[in-house]
């Protein structure tokens, strides 16, 4: 099946950065928390092998942000959070899986505690794609709790690629090289203060800039392009090949309500002391020997189809498990997947039988991220 | 612009009917509860015009379900709504406006009781786009309430047009005709039982089938075309004029949670009485008398292009509201828009000026449902 197109509507949300975006000549979006999100500019191919050379400036403005002010902001923060968020440094993001009652994933958002203005402490929970407004809002209402959550006008603008660190160093400072990874700075553009952090849904290394006032996207869209025309700057997006190979696991897509952090491989992310409740507390305990678990998986053939819905694994005629994203890899010359696999198959090495609308494919099992040669 | 392109990926969900739905020659989608729903096959000017003529069947899987059982489900779905659930029969389908603790409204679901099975009362709201599941967990967990609250393997397949009861007495027998108005019935298609109902999002009358059960949902489809060749049945989707046209509001295009009811003109369904509490009941009180209100606005000139984002509607060069859907109406002969209009100018026949992508238009407000003609 070709792609087919998008109808636009103002539910389908632009972003700050729509009109740059447009203008580079971006070719399809996906929709991802009710706004678009480019996913292909010259080809995905072409776009990553640019994104593993050069920097590019990705719209991810649909990585919104739900903000929790107020008394109440940290005791909210943590119950809803199974990693312990106590030791958590001002400046640190923190990868967590949200769960619910049961155990199921609702999200896996980074949280960073966002500084203070006149209201108070700032905490963000800058999202994938469901609607964690309406989780927070309701645990916090329910909980009776004294806090306000909403989503601020804050769009995350990434920087990504080798070259990122000498673009941003050119636009925001050699200060820049001094944040960590999965740190963050406030920075400062035209009197602007924005948050920056060292992050990003890829591994080539880069930053993410969370664009506070929607009118000052275009203006630093621009600065970015100005400053970074000898770096081979372009507009870009997360590329689906990149990230199977880097192992990034994308919410919707090879994890759901339906699985636990251990089964997407997060586990050592669910560290709350004993001493913690949090939501999800007693599921989460029951739930950490899984029957199944996130691996990586090695096809073998021509290049794959694309992979809209899983495709299911056997192992001598019985399902035991299923691939959730897939692509060909030009570094690894070979396809590549993410899929949920048995415990009883999943060892590394492992021979299987992936079903993809082509026909039979062998596969094996992998761990992630994929080992790229050296010259990759 | 011109339509881009959507990537596919399981995240945006396929339904148990998209293999037909694509057989049937979708040329668009849009994104709604992270699950694909056509927008258009012929053109939309076509499938309006044989919607208004003949009966189209409708892939709205993507009005998922949230279901609610337990003990305490009633008293949930009361907590819930602003409107009084007290009275409401056991095959009524109730719409109501959900709002937060602001009185912003979150979705604006069609809320039923699904019957009983052998876990007790089962509680559905049928939701627009967001994820009203996330909203109800929350709030559920944080009161500590005795209640499941899961999306079911449910999905709406509707039947629309003016020979939809023709079409649906074939397949389902003639006690389709004695549904009422958003009332509906537990009927047998070979063999397995499903709540339908009269109900829909056109102006065209029909019927909306609770398809439970996935397997089932192609079955289905095939009979109704089956049974439906002479009646020129065609595969079709909610229409932007014709629900325009109707006055049907689009939650995300027309209201946000930055609306309240009242703003919303859903004023009427806010009827709980005092002794009842509910989630936003203070805010809402205060909400009463809105700065602005939804109103309908004849477009003078050609077509107007695709609105995809707001459009500023001003008096004498001063902001007076926006509109947020608007397209050119054959039956009117004219372009018909949507959109909020403050108090000072919102009574009918006020004149005022809509900038368009394509330049200034004048506009007129007018009441909805627009008034066709008698003989559209």
């Amino acid at each position: 099946m070709n792609s087919p197109l998008l109808s636009l509507s103002r539910r389908v949300r632009r972003t700050p950065f729509s009109h740059r975006v447009t203008d580079a000549g971006v070719k399809a979006y996906t929709v991802y928390n009710h706004m678009r999100l480019p996913t292909v500019f010259e080809s995905i191919e072409a776009d990553y092998h640019h994104l593993k050379r050069h920097v590019q400036v990705w719209d991810v403005a649909c990585e919104r942000q739900v903000e929790i002010r107020g008394p109440d902001a940290a005791k909210l923060a943590q119950y809803l959070s199974p990693r312990d968020l106590s030791r958590m440094a001002d400046d640190q993001c923190y990868y967590l899986p949200m769960i619910d009652e049961n155990g199921g994933m609702l999200n896996d958002p980074v949280f960073l505690k966002a500084g203070t203005n006149d209201a108070g402490n700032r905490y963000w929970i800058s999202i994938a794609d469901s609607d964690v407004l309406y989780w927070v809002k309701g645990m916090a209402n329910g909980l009776g709790l004294d806090v306000d959550v909403f989503e601020p006008d804050v769009s995350p603008l990434a920087v990504q690629g080798p070259k990122a660190d000498a673009l941003m160093s050119r636009v925001f400072g050699k200060t820049v090289h001094d944040i960590r990874f999965f740190r963050h700075k406030t920075l400062t553009f035209e009197g602007h203060s924005f948050i920056v952090a060292r992050s990003g849904y890829s591994k080539q290394g880069g930053y993410e800039i969370y664009v506070e006032d929607s009118s000052l996207g275009e203006p630093l869209w621009d600065a970015l392009f100005a400053a970074g025309e000898d770096l081979n700057v372009r507009a870009g997006c997360p590329n689906l090949i990149e990230r199977i190979e880097a192992g990034i696991l994308s919410y919707g897509n090879d994890m759901t309500i339906e699985n636990t952090p251990y089964e997407a491989g997060l586990g050592r992310f669910c560290n709350a002391p004993a001493d913690i409740d949090f939501i999800g507390k007693s599921a989460l305990y029951n739930a950490k020997h899984p029957h199944q678990q996130i691996r990586g998986l090695l096809i073998q053939g021509q290049p794959v189809p694309p992979c809209t819905e899983p495709w299911v694994i056997d192992a001598a005629g019985v399902q035991v498990g299923q691939i959730t994203s897939a692509m060909w890899s030009p570094d690894l010359n070979a396809n590549i997947g993410i899929g949920m696999i048995h415990t009883s198959h999943r060892n590394k090495g492992t021979s299987l039988t992936l079903h993809t609308p082509d026909g039979e494919r062998r596969a094996e099992v992998t761990s992630l991220p994929f080992e790229l040669p050296a010259t990759a």
